[in-house]
Parts: structure tokens; sequence; C-alpha cells
């Protein structure tokens, strides 16, 4: 085989074939593979045939959709979950109750630039931050006061601040590799924005999108009123409006953005984790946590955002017992609810596990996305990197490596019960262009990278079932 | 601003934001950076912020096309990147004059299963393969026989395939991690399948389309004709068109392929690299060239394959210069014409290379498609690589790792020269989608996937020009 391509890349030159050949995997393949690399190669090799991560997540997205807490759809997101894991063989799938907080957008949501000059207006492509109040039926218009920071903000003072809307317009710095720094350097004007502002008098907000593209799709997002502060509303609007309103703003400080949203909170509504396991054959006791969460923002499907990480983690258990694998120590797969506005079904994990004395050694958790994964995050608060670090040879193949740091919301709560935590690290370059928005949608998840991210997290706890921590 | 974020993280749960904070990168940069990790650092900056790779790109793909060789497109697009040069400030830059085949497709094709025992016909998506002969205004119609290497072929014999179409079915084996090895696994019955086919009797070959994908994209390529061997005409079809034609064989092996293409070759066209130069200020007899390729398919825009490679590599130049650098060996980007159906620009350059005695240390090409790039592959013939190896570290803030074996098309024929060949792999799991087909578009290419290879490729560069090799 070899020798035919060789002598085919002397007559086409094809670039492709000559890397194909002189690259390293070939060399590894050739070599006499160990018990471990086995099963590795096994789970990567049924994940990518199979596929059927995609084929569920299909199904989550395309004939459930978004899944808000307390919306029908996440309900029927626990229900299509618990039947999926009813079919895999697994040794007990069961729920765990929780109450979760119940927003709902209302109408769809209108933003207005209405400059001072002018007759009319202009519409920009807004929407309603999570667990932000409405402006009620008639709207809300008020003249614009531009801020980058915080600091910016208190500097100018009540004086300038006190009647109008406050325009957070800080971007993101797109000069971060990891996309998910350049969220951590923009988001608190999201979640903590409208509570900054009311302190100096403002009657609304309007925060810049969260994404580092041009373009015209608002992302929605958690926010939170601060205690005794008066509430404003909240919305997001999309970077391209952002631009434009900046740009208007510089030559007409008198103009006036309107916006009208219809978003309220409802009474708490019962829901459900939903949960997995196999039992551990020698350390029953023993449990090793995989998730993802079933709840999404309203506004597309959730299909990267987290449908992805719930669909690996049920793969998890399809890919161990589709091995062939008898694990040692018990596995649960754990389809969290409510990660999104309130986190309560991390919370109720942890105290439940707490509660019953459980030992968890550790927890993995996806949640950035289903692509091509490239490393898996270890959490060394309890000492454990550098055993987990020694697998890293067995993950080099797959182009994936074992790095410091790491872990996930819903499993953060576990922290405090000595539980190593764990994530998931896929390319992060496409995520902010879906994330909470309507373009988060089956179709910008490709079947291969959703697959390696699945067989990647098998491994890792095949391996953490067989050897401990 | 990490104590911010910390207590962010504690009210929130975010897990973006724990990773974000506890990572490696964070670590790497408190320390103090060297003048080597400055500029790379400046390169990666301006790609990712100025993005004149991904604008030049939608030009070349939405103003231009597709860009086969010989057609008035492969013409604009050598004007286009002779012009974009020209405004790099760069010291020189000029065409080399090469003749190209010229092969056209003609009508739109078409295909068709006609089952014995039914009236009608039913469509299936196929496109002729580059560089076949057409079938003529009449089309073609014959008996089927499906086989999936050319062992199987020729043990069916004469008596079988004589006045059949050959069916060529061996799909990519999807346990490959790269997909270039599952191409690497598949493409000889695209390449070489009609002669294998003719040799027997054959009157017609229709190739799977070569992608992993059950989708309804036939995917065009290259194929050869053996010398002293008839010419049969040769298609492509869809994976769909694949299986379905597959399993109806299985209940009627009487059924019949139908097939109808007007392409043919012309004569031999005028066409040209395209080269951009900056002087060495220390070595300018040492050269290092930077490239990819102008022409493309005609089925699609050619955005990953390879207008990204040839953008990119204009890149380099730009970044060079913006970052300040003034390189002490010569640098060339070369826009290289008629990879896909001839690498008659590759020979050319390395032709006229050796005429002119250049001495030529290195070469890197970007043919695998805009994606985040995650290595380098450096080819070890002239003992090389570890002298490259060890600038590793520079890249491992951008994820990207220098390995062996490695190289491209047309950078091929400078081997003889004694020239150490690289390539830019970036991650493939999305290439084979878009491969050779109608949608190979600009919006398959993400802005900073594209901007982290040509920053990669250029700092790359950078190192080449200051220490040579």
């Amino acid at each position: 085989m070899i020798k035919n391509y060789t002598t085919y890349f002397q007559v086409f030159g094809l670039s492709m074939l000559m890397f194909v050949l002189v690259g390293q995997t070939q060399v590894q393949a050739q070599k006499k593979l160990s018990k471990d690399e086995k099963v590795i190669r096994k789970i990567f090799d049924l994940s990518l045939t199979d596929q059927k991560a995609y084929e569920w997540l299909d199904y989550l997205c395309n004939k459930i959709g978004g899944r808000l807490s307390g919306s029908p759809q996440a309900a029927a997101a626990v229900e299509f979950t618990r039947q999926v894991m009813d079919t895999l063989g697994v040794d007990r799938v069961f729920l765990q109750e929780v109450m979760v907080p119940h927003w709902v957008r209302g109408d769809k949501e209108i933003g207005k630039i209405v400059e001072s000059k002018k007759i009319g207006s202009q519409e920009v492509r807004v929407c309603a931050l999570g667990n932000s109040i409405g402006t009620g039926p008639n709207g809300l218009a008020a003249k614009v006061i531009e801020v980058k920071t915080f600091e910016e903000l208190r500097s100018l003072g009540v004086d300038k601040v006190k009647g109008k809307i406050v325009f957070y317009n800080r971007p993101f710095d797109n000069t971060k590799i990891e996309t998910f720094r350049s969220y951590g350097g923009a988001v608190n004007q999201r979640s903590a924005g409208a509570s900054e502002a009311a302190k100096l008098g403002a009657v609304g907000v309007v925060v810049r999108s969260m994404t580092g593209r041009i373009d015209d799709n608002p992302h929605t997002g958690n926010m939170r009123y601060q205690l005794n502060v008066r509430k404003i509303p909240a919305v997001a609007i999309s970077t391209k409006g952002a631009e434009l309103l900046s740009r208007l703003l510089k030559n007409d400080d008198q103009l006036k953005f309107y916006f009208r949203t219809t978003c309220k909170k409802l009474k708490d509504k019962k829901s459900y984790n939903v949960v997995g396991e196999i039992k551990g054959s020698q350390y029953p006791d023993e449990i090793i946590v995989v998730g993802g969460y079933l709840d999404s923002w309203d506004t597309g499907d959730g299909a990267h955002d987290d449908g992805s990480g719930a669909v690996q983690s049920m793969d998890v258990l399809r890919l161990i017992k589709a091995a062939g694998i008898k694990p040692k120590r018990t596995i649960r797969a754990v389809m969290f609810m409510n990660e999104e506005n309130g986190l309560r079904g991390g919370r109720k994990y942890a105290e439940l596990a707490a509660q019953k004395k459980e030992k968890h050694i550790a927890a993995l958790e996806s949640d950035s996305g289903g692509f091509s994964p490239r490393s898996i995050g270890v959490n060394d608060d309890f000492g454990k990197f550098a055993k987990v670090k020694k697998w890293d040879k067995w993950f080099a193949p797959y182009g994936v490596k074992i790095i410091r740091g790491g872990g996930g919301a819903d499993i953060g709560p576990l922290r405090t019960q000595n539980v190593t935590i764990m994530g998931l690290r896929p390319d992060s370059q496409r995520y902010f262009d879906y994330h909470h928005t309507e373009i988060d949608t089956f179709d910008k998840v490709h079947p291969r990278e959703l697959q390696m991210g699945a067989a990647t997290m098998a491994s890792i706890i095949y391996l953490l079932s067989e050897y401990g921590l």
C-alpha cells in the first residue's frame, strides 16, 4: 500500500498523500499496542463509525429545540435522554428532582435607534438578557451614554448617567488565542452591567453581544440583579448594531435608543437531572461523573451549548458498553438541568452526593462546544494532576493533550467534596459565533468533531475507572 | 481582574471562566518574553485583528470564484494576487510563465439509474472527473459491475467486466483520525480506476465520491489515463447516490447506469505563477518559499482548496512587513498555478530555480484547508528536522506543534535541490466535506482559523529567515 502511494505521489504530486505517509501516526500504528491503547483505539473506532451522539443531538436540536429551564422543551429533553439511556443496558437510570427558575422571553424584542435630527428610526437586533425584567408593553426610550468599563461609568457619575440608557460597548479582545479568554474579559458587562448602571440612576442597559465577530445575531445570556438595587431592563445588541449605535452617537449624543421587552420571571418549576449509571465491578463505591447539561437558551437549539456535552456524556456510557469494558469503578453520566440560568441541577447533584455520603473521585464536564477536542483540562486542587498527566501518551494519536486547569459549572459544586474536576477543551475558534444565539443549531456541529470529543471523554473515563485516582 | 472573575465564578458557576483562569497560557503570559516570542506574539496579534487573508479570500471566492487552469477566472486570480502583492511594499513582484492543461467541463452532467423492471429512472448527482473524456451528447448507458478494489476487479476478469460500467465503491475508512489518510486509502479508484477498468473492456467508470460523509455532493478531482489503454469516460457519484446504486444493484444486477458528460481537453494555455519577494538583508541568496496555489476546481469557489493557502501566503509577506521584521534571508510568497490538474506551476518554479542556480533552503506550503492549525510538518530528508523542532516551544501558546513529515505538491519538485520542505497541517475533520465540490465556498472558512494559520506560517518563516537551516 505504502509503495503504491509513493509511486502515486511521484506521478500526481498530491501533497496530502505525502504527509499521510510520513506522519508520526504511521510509525505509531506499526508498534504493538498495549491493552489500554487497544481499548482506546476501539472506543475511537466505535465512536467515529456509529456516530450515536450525533444522531441523538439531531433529535435534541431538531425534534425538541431550545430548552430553557422550566419550558416544555426542557421537560421533553429530560424524557428523551432518560429513554435513550434506558436503551443502553446500563445498571440504573434515575432522575433527581430539582426546582428551577422559570424565566420567559415573551414577545420578540424590538430595538431602535432614534436620531435627534431625523424623522423615523433604524431597527437594530436586540434580545433580552436572561433574568432581566421587561420594559412593559410600551417599551423604553431614553438618551444613551456609551461606556467600555465600570470604572468609566463610575467616573461619569450620577449627573451624566441618570435617566439614560447605558450602552456597554467593550469588544472581545481578538488577540486572545482561546476565545473563552476574550469572553472572560467582556462578560461582566452582561452579567453585572444593569445593577452597576442602576446605582447611578440609569433606566436601562444595552450590552454589546459577547462575540468577536461583527454580525447581526444578538447573544442572550444570564444577568443578575444586585440586592437592594433597582432593577432595570437589559438587552443584548448585535455587534453590528453596537458598531452602528457607537458611530451614530459620536455625531449625535442626543439620539435616543428605544427597546421593548416583555420577558418576566414566573414561579419556579419542578425539573430533573437525569442520571445513567454503570456499577463498578470492583470498587462500586468510587464514583466517576461525566456530564453535560440539558437546558439551553431559547434563542437557538442549544446544539454546541450544551446539547453536544449532553449527548457526548450519554455516548460515554454506550461506548464503554460497546467496547466490552467492565469498569472497576462506578460511572455516571449526568444530564444536569439549569446550568444557564441558575445552576440548580449542579448544586442539587452535589447536595445529594453529600447527603448520601457518596465518594466521588473525579468529574468531567463537556461544556465548550462539540468541536475537535484539543485537550482535557484537569484541576490540581487535590494533587491528582500528575497521575492523570501520565496518561497523556495514550491520547497523542488523537491530537489530545492533558493539561492543567479545567472543570465545568455543573461539577464545580463537587469540589468541596475533594473531587478532582476536569473539562473537555475543544478548539474554541468558532464557539462564540453561535453561543446563546439563534444560529446555535445542529448544522453547526460536525459529526466527526463531536464523536472525537465523545471518544476522548470515554477514554479518560475508562482510565479513571480502571486505575482510580 | 482575576479576583473579580473568581468571585464571579463563585456566583455564576461559569465553567468557561474557570478554565480561562487556571489554564496554562495564563502562567506563560506572566513571564518575560524573549525577542522571538515577542515577534511571534506580534504576528499573531496583527493576523487576528487585521484579518487581511480573510478579506482577500472573500474577493478570490466571491468576486472571482472557481479557477480551473486555463479559465478566465484563473487569469483573474493571477492579476488579483499580483495587484495585492503590489500594495504590500515588498521588493519585487513578478510572474513566471507556464503552459497549463486546459480541460473544460462542458454541460452540467446527468446521471441516472435505470432499473430493469421499472419504467423510468432515478436521477443521481454525478460530475465528470478532471481530465476525463466526455460521453458525447447522447451519453452512455450500460450494465453496472460494483467493485471495491482493483484486485476484486481483476479477479472478475474480462467476461464479467466487458461492455459494462465499473462502479468503484470503496468508502473512506472513517476510523482514521487524519482524514487525509482516509483519502489516501480511497483515491486510487478516482485517479487510476478508468484505465484499470478499460483494460478489462469496461465502457465507463462511476466512482464513489472522496468523502467520509453521506451526502449529495459529487466530488470531482483529477484522473489519469495510462498510455496505450483505451480512454473511457469517468464520473464521480455523490456518496448518497453510491449508497443507492449499491443497494439497488443487490436486487437488480441487470439495472443500467446512464451518464452524460461533454467535458474535453483543449489546447494548453499560457498562464503564470505569481511571486512576491522580500529581499534578505544579510543573506539575500538564501531563499525561503511560502506558497499555496491559485487554481482550483470549477465546481465550487476553491475556498479551502486552496484559496486559503494562497491568501495565507500573501499574508505572510504582509505580516512580516507589518511586524517590522527585516528578514535576514529572502522570503518569497509563491502563488503556484495548476496544482489540481497538472502541477505545471510547481515544476516550472523548480526548473527555473535550478536554471538560475538559486539556493532555496526551505519551502512551506499550505494546502490542507484554512482550518485551525494543529502542526507544521517538516520533512527530514536533509537532516534539518531537529533544528526546526527546537522552535516547538514558541508555538505552544498557539496550540501548534512541529512534527515530522509534510510538504506540499507544488514544492515537492524542489526536493531534488536539497530543499527542506514543510506543510501547514490544520485540523482535518471537515476538509473532505468540501474538497472539490460546489460547497467549497467562502462561508466554510472561519476568519480566526484562517488567520491562525497565516500567523503560524509567518512565524515559522520568520524563524527560518532569522536563523537559516
